[in-house]
């Protein structure tokens, strides 16, 4: 797909929808409010591991730990456009945010998150 | 060098001194002793990094110096008997180990380990 056709009412590239300034302002704020308390999570945990080292094993577990959510995060943090109705959808099933926080959205999007939430609940379990 | 001529009485490496049964049993004790202490330091050092943690970049500067410093212990306790001398003679000179720790090593590798930790100071000056 090296020179897609772009049409008025289609965006060339299936699956990305285009985010407006005042839809990709209501995503950022869930999205970081959710990556917030996820980093909150991670602090406090590490925390509570450092505190009951008592061997050095027990030191690079808090490494791996710490290696492990820090590309974990980065991975799943990902705010472009093309990426952001499965981040939220992902975030939704993790219930790290409500659908409350992504009120404002138009319904097409919600849609689409949702959807992205309940395949997720499905491949789960 | 790759059919060195071993002779009776000299090494076919040079410089790879050969370490007796019993004298490295004399540097396996200060080695461990060492690498205990060390160890400790960085147990408590993370444990006090962690309780201080406010923010999520403090997070990964602890991830990033866990991982630094095991990557220069894996570095710097290294018990092979081609590298020994050179390892007691850092650990000599960063102060972790001292002279007594080695009694009943013979004076010619103590001689050895003298200079490489002089080596290092007069490298650090």
């Amino acid at each position: 797909m090296t020179s897609p056709s772009a049409t008025q009412d289609s965006y060339p590239y299936q699956h990305e929808p285009i985010w407006s300034r005042s839809e990709k302002a209501i995503a950022r704020q869930a999205f970081d409010a959710a990556l917030g308390q996820e980093l909150h999570e991670v602090i406090q945990e590490a925390k509570k591991m450092a505190s009951q080292i008592q061997q050095s094993s027990e030191l690079w577990d808090l490494e791996h730990y710490l290696t492990q959510r820090r590309k974990e995060i980065d991975r799943k943090y990902d705010f472009r456009g093309s990426r952001l109705t499965d981040v939220l959808g992902r975030l939704l099933y993790e219930n790290r945010l409500g659908e409350e926080d992504l009120r404002g959205l138009p319904e097409e999007k919600m849609k689409s998150i949702r959807s992205f939430a309940q395949f997720l609940r499905h491949s789960a379990a």
